[in-house]
Parts: C-alpha cells; structure tokens; sequence
C-alpha cells in the first residue's frame, strides 16, 4: 500500500472521512502553506461533530485512550495535508510535532501519549515521518479533549 | 480607515501607547525577523507597566474579561510588527498564533477566548490576518496574566 | 575562551558529556534542519539517564533549582547544536525559545526561570544567542521534569 492507501485505511478504522472538510473550531484556517512550510492548526481527536476522548490523562482517561486521542488528532492533521497536497506522497518531512496531554497532577507520562502520534507518523510516511517533538501536559483543553497537538510539515 | 489608522484607534480605546517601546519581562527580544519570516515573543495583557487582566478563567476570570486579555495581547503583537515594520500594510500574513489561556481544571472555551485574538487580526488585516491557530489551557502564565499568546508573521 | 570552550567548561559544571549522543524519549529525533532552521526537540535537564531536577516550581521544587532546571536543559539543546554543525560558531542567531515551567497553583515566576536559559544562550552566543521566547507554566512534564524547553536556531 501507498501513503494515501495507509491513510485511507487508517481513516476507515477511525471513523474519519478522508475527504470530508474537517470541522475547526474559530475564525482561523486548519492549514496554511509558506514556501515549502506547511503549519497545521491544533488538532483534537474529532469524529465527524463529536470530540471523542475527553478528560484528564490518569484520572478520568486512561493512558490507553489518551493514545488513542493522539492517534485520531494525528491522522487528523494527515488528512489536512492530504486534502491540501492531493497526496500524501508529496510531504517531504514532518518537521516539528508539539503535542499536548490534559494531564492528572501526577500524571508524567505525556511522551508515551506523544509517542502514539509519532508512531502513526513513521508507520506511514517512513523516514519523512521522523520529527522533532515537545510534549507537554497541561492543565486544560478545548472541549475538554484528552490531547491536542499541532505539527510543521515541509512540502516536496 | 487603512490598517495603521485602525491599529491606532484600537491601542487609544485599549489605552496603549502606540509608539512607545514596549516593556517585556526578561533578556530577550520581543520580535526577531528571519528572511519574511517574523516572530513574536509571548505577549500578555499589559498596558504600560501593568497587566491588567490577571486570574484564572473559569474562576477568578471571566470568560468576558479573557477574551479582553487575548485582545490586548494581540494588539501589544501588531504594535511590535507596526512599529518593526513601519506600518501595518508591510503584513503579508500572520501565519500562526499561539494562545495559552490560565485556566480552571473545568473551564473548557480556550477556543472562545482565543477568538478575541483571531477577530482582532481579521478586523485589522483581513485575510492576510487568517491564520493558522493552536490553542491550550495552562496553570499558570507569568505575573498571574490571565492569557499569554504569541505569533509568526510574513513580512510582505 | 571561544563559544565551543565555554560550552566545555559548562558541560564539565553540569555533569554533561559534550561527545555523548543524548539519550531522548521516544520515536522521534533530537533536532532536524531544514534549510537554515534547525529545530530541536523539548529538552529536559536530562544529565545521563537521571532527569536531575523534579517536581513542581513554587512546591517540592524551589525557584533556584527550576534555574539551574533550565540552565541543564538549555545546554542541552547547545550541544545538540555543536554536535550537529561541529562547531557553535555555526550557529548565525537563537531565533525563538519556548520555555514549560511545571509550576504550583500560584508560582507566577516563569520568566525568571526562563531567564536562566536566555542568560546562557547571551553567555555563549553573544548577539546571535538573542531571541524572542514565550514562557509558560505547565501542570505536567514529563519524567516530571522541573522544565522543559525547546528552541529553533539559525545556521550560519
């Protein structure tokens, strides 16, 4: 399988249509493309209208479905670069990937979290998927999603 | 009005100073331009010597009196670009904002709040002002601000 | 001395080995350049396998120890900087430095945390380690790092 066959695959399982518009959440844009510099907005593990895992990373959301979160927002993120690429093929690197974990007081495992992104990142885009990362948690998010993360894509 | 003009208007109703320099908090610069590329240091709702929005939304802070925050610190960041660039009309885009919001553990309209930064930059700069957006909710923000928010901007 | 000397004789006072590969946390890498931009992952004050200094700024970790936090993990992302360009003379300007300080309920001091790393970056880089910096204060990191910074560097 090629890079928008994975994707597509990928989308399937998670409940995303890769050509529907993504929904955001305010007066800005998902994408926007400077020179070979592509910024993403913050992503959140939407589904359609629904923010599908919420809460606060060991408390009231486990580890387990905070990774799911950074899965779904990711791939969110690779369908804005699909739809705006036309293929995923034509990324040449994620450069940089902030990540955002709504963390318990003594929760401080936001990178395994962060690492479920970067997994998905690698597994289909290969070597161009391999990024700098910031993982951070913080003490709330929109709607009250379990992760958020943003990400700087450089276009071929 | 052109750009500049309303810029202006907006720092006499906010009470800031248009062409004085502005006070940042530590040994760094407040703008650094690289190629087109302009980056902004963290900008939170000071007037003069002043933060005058402090607090924690959702609780000490209403959600009213945050989104007011966002659009001090927003207009304190096209003060920079202005006074950097000579005039507002040298944008050629904003191209990310960045807004950490002092949130309660419950307080979810990071979103909202950030709004008030987005609506300042469409008002003043149309679509050169849309932009590209990540915003999270944090414990704490220097000197109790209740919003701190930053920006990369494209020089024409 | 010149930059890369200092950068030694700072190495030898925080326990850090200038020729080490830095350990890192998970599927991602420590710093990628694109163009002249090089980017780097959030550093930790990682010295080893032992992140040295822990806890929450303002509670189980007092203010000095959240500098030196900051100081470990900036030197860090400069010997990142050395091993990727042989040299610091290489490096042409800090361009932007984001500083995450785990902070209590009411420890409103992140920037003079940050400053720790900025007075570095000026002892070191002179001119060119002047940057613009957004410092916030996060509710986790990870490892339960005191502080967690990353930065974008210009090459010469």
């Amino acid at each position: 399988m090629n890079r928008d066959q994975q994707l597509a695959a990928c989308c399937v399982a998670a409940g995303l249509d890769l050509h529907e518009a993504l929904q955001i959440g305010g007066q800005y844009v998902p994408l926007l493309q400077h020179g070979q510099e592509i910024h993403i907005s913050g992503q959140i593990p939407r589904v359609g209208s629904q923010v599908v895992v919420c809460g606060r990373v060991g408390e009231s959301c486990s580890e387990a479905e905070a990774c799911r979160a950074a899965h779904i927002a990711c791939l969110r993120a690779l369908v804005l670069l699909y739809q705006h690429l036309g293929s995923l093929e034509r990324v040449a690197r994620i450069l940089r990937l902030n990540v955002y974990v709504q963390s318990a007081a003594n929760y401080t495992r936001q990178s395994e979290v962060a690492n479920a992104a970067s997994a998905l990142l690698y597994q289909l885009l290969g070597e161009a998927g391999v990024h700098v990362r910031t993982s951070v948690g913080v003490y709330q998010l929109p709607k009250n999603a379990a992760v958020e993360l943003d990400m700087v894509a450089i276009a071929a």
